[in-house]
């Protein structure tokens, strides 16, 4: 037949797990969603013999019990001790990747919180059980300048009709991910100032474009940040089209906007040092 | 045949608006989304003579429109003013309802804001052409106490199998309406408080159910606002169980727990004051 | 204080229940979302005393058992048995509602099944220990007419722009509910005319708005389905807009649309009989 | 600084286009959401100068014009022309990728349809000017097998609790991407003939775990369809739990379940032909 399995891969997906720590009265709260992606010899699998196979269910079981034997001192090293479980202990194992979103909550009172909405904050830990790789992010972060962004000078083909701008709204929702050269960092930290770097980038960049706002984030971030190797954004173009008023006799200098769902542009790049190390398994 | 029509109502609704307000560089940013309900005399409509109806459309254009003539100073005057607009200048329109939802937005420079997340504001305003009624509200505030929570002294029935608990986790995501007596309080500062009553209130009952909580979120809000006579929760009541970790041979402190999607109780009502003013149009 | 409880309910929302029942090899499959909702004598609950309390957790239960010791004949079978078994097992409890939603599943072999998609029927069950109420309906049904629809002679105010049509597409997600006078009705056939009438009204029916077209639909209904007291409509008016393609030396007779998503013009309304009897419960 | 620009796109998504062809009385409708990406010289975009752009809102333009001018034929043959086109009239752009989905109508007059719900038919056609490459496939096609699925003999680790089964339900939702050998093919009926084989797959293959039916609905193509060179699976384990009814004295032999919402297995895989032809730009 010459017909053969390629890439595969499987795990169990969003496990919901809030951790509750005790120091006495006052309570501190972890609430996450991981996902376990496991791969390595499943051929077996494919044509129904499970001898190989860890059951996805098994998979959540050993993130509840984790967080109960080991704690969840940040997501990154949660993630990379999962990780490495799972390939040392599984024989056919030989690559796993955690996922996990960690939901924001603000304290309230010593045991009291409210969901901080906003940005969800990300990791991705990739293990080949030779060597791990972390990528940090978030997603959900929206962001909007009310001025300070011009489009023109672009090109007119015979579908153009936009008209140039020197003035306008320039909104966007980042989901950001970067590469980590180590797995050692001080993960909180890093984690706080990156995505202070990334806010402040987009706050100060006079904009031409939403692509030289996103150049500007990323190599904002690698010029503070010398543990990270790699920076990779997706910014939707968050539309705000000035309405005609016109019609009733009113002018509209910059002032009333229509919010607008689709379509929407998509801006998607990379910026990273021209000496960073090979990725790996990184964005596996 | 004997065959009518009923209660019947038309408008446009989701209608999104962001208003820039500049005072010099400093900008002021209000992000909403608009709808409008129209009822009254319309069953020519319905039988297929529109001289009567005023188009969805133009509904839509006079949003816009009011925020470049009149600026939005709060969303209830705002909606006061379009819910008169109508019943006062359409002959056939007797009733008219404005909800607005308003987006928080942080402030990040003098023209730059982060989307806030967490509970969006409402607000509905009603108007009969007589009189007008406001009832503001939020959505989506989640809220979250580790400890002070109890459940038990219930019904035990043939299919009762739920153990009692003298500690669990209380969380929510409320969904609060109150209604005010008149039309013409301080609205920002109203709202405020009345979010940090609910909150407060929240924070700290110790809640033998969600429903003593929820009464106590709607009695602290009446105690100290004289000019709400009225407050309608609605509280889903997330549960989190404690994920069972004795096969692994772990204990399980209320530490670990799985935060579970469906089903999830719903727990709604009213507290209001004994001598409230009659509610009129106001929940219509 | 002369601060009161005023109306309450609570209840377990959105169970999942699947139900294999097998007849030899042949399966037969019935996938459901049930609510419960009780009220009654529920003051007590709101201070902090449980004793009048079934757990939602135990209605749960109740559901997932019925299903077994009862089979499920009909949503509408289904939602009746539950209502009343929570009115006349509870002394609290003094009235109840079941909403169900079920979703499709065509048929693809004896024990195999394809979700179906489109609309998802719907049932709501109330009961009073007295007298139980039966509203059913669907939702998600979505329906479009290319041509026969016109939109003229409406007020054009100062704010109108929208030039008039004398085609344009008609488009709704339909949304319907009608009350049945009985508790008695063959559920499954009379869904299936129903749905039928509701859809064959839409298609037939020459429009000149959606309020036209909604109380046609209404009105068929009751023309043929004498179980039938009264129907409510939902009807969100999907725009479609004709791209303006002149700039690009094009026409566009009618054929090239953009399907917007908001803002949406939304058409309610109710059709009843004149000498429906009275709804009590039903639309709780 | 040695801070360099890296992989980078851009484009304009979901376009959302409703064609209406009319022959006489009797309409055809297509109804799609279009996404295009383009990719090429865009470093000085990075650094402010937009000479080489093509706005995001001329691509939207683009989609319509050509909608008119050139219909529809199939969603295969739109993106070819599309992505083609930017190639080759954008100096900058070296690669574009057009991704469409499609909606499906079922006809219920001559200009009457309602929207099919169930599975969404998907095309992403990617081009460098040299060279096409089509990938077909579908999204959301929510499949179930009552019983002849068993899952047992798995690794049993520490963390496993799950019991073997020998009958069980499996369900899944289905996202298939097959990609072409080529792009000249009869697309519709190619779609529809690899639909039904996926789905004959599903259905006749007894499955000892949803990584064995996966394997067996790629193969199950590629043995039929001698134009597919790749087919990739995703498929989420839709886990159908047997609820324990013992509590109530109730017998539970796989008939009443839980419909679980997450976490869930996730399984993914590719199943290729040995001698597949190069992939190229294909899954870019």
């Amino acid at each position: 037949m010459g017909i053969v399995l390629g890439a595969n891969q499987y795990g169990k997906a969003e496990t919901r797990l809030v951790r509750v720590a005790r120091a006495g009265d006052r309570h501190d709260l972890v609430d996450l969603n991981v996902s376990v992606t496991l791969a390595g010899d499943l051929d077996a699998t494919h044509h129904g013999d499970n001898a190989g196979v860890l059951p996805t269910d098994s998979q959540k079981n050993t993130v509840y019990a984790f967080a109960r034997q080991f704690g969840i001192e940040s997501i990154e090293d949660f993630g990379l001790r999962l990780a490495r479980h799972f390939v040392d202990s599984q024989p056919a194992i030989h690559r796993a990747r955690i996922g996990i979103e960690r939901y924001g909550w603000d304290r309230l009172g010593d045991h009291s919180f409210a969901r901080s909405g906003g940005e969800v904050r990300t990791a991705t830990v990739s293990d080949d059980g030779a060597r791990a790789r972390v990528v940090c992010g978030l997603t959900g972060l929206i962001l909007l300048n009310s001025t300070d962004s011009e489009f023109w000078g672009y090109v007119k083909d015979p579908y153009t009709t936009l008209p140039e701008t020197r003035d306008r709204i320039l909104a966007t929702a980042v989901t950001a991910r970067w590469r980590h050269a180590g797995t050692g960092s001080a993960w909180d930290e890093s984690y706080a100032r990156t995505r202070e770097l990334l806010v402040g980038a987009f706050v100060q960049t006079y904009s031409r474009s939403l692509q030289q706002t996103l150049f500007a984030m990323g190599s904002r971030v690698l010029e503070h940040r010398p543990e990270i190797a790699e920076v990779r954004l997706s910014l939707p173009n968050k539309h705000h089209l000035l309405v005609d008023l016109e019609p009733f006799g009113l002018d509209n200098r910059n002032e009333v906007y229509v919010a607008a769902d689709r379509p929407y542009g998509l801006i998607e790049g990379t910026v990273l040092r021209e000496d960073a190390p090979d990725a790996g398994l990184a964005w596996w």
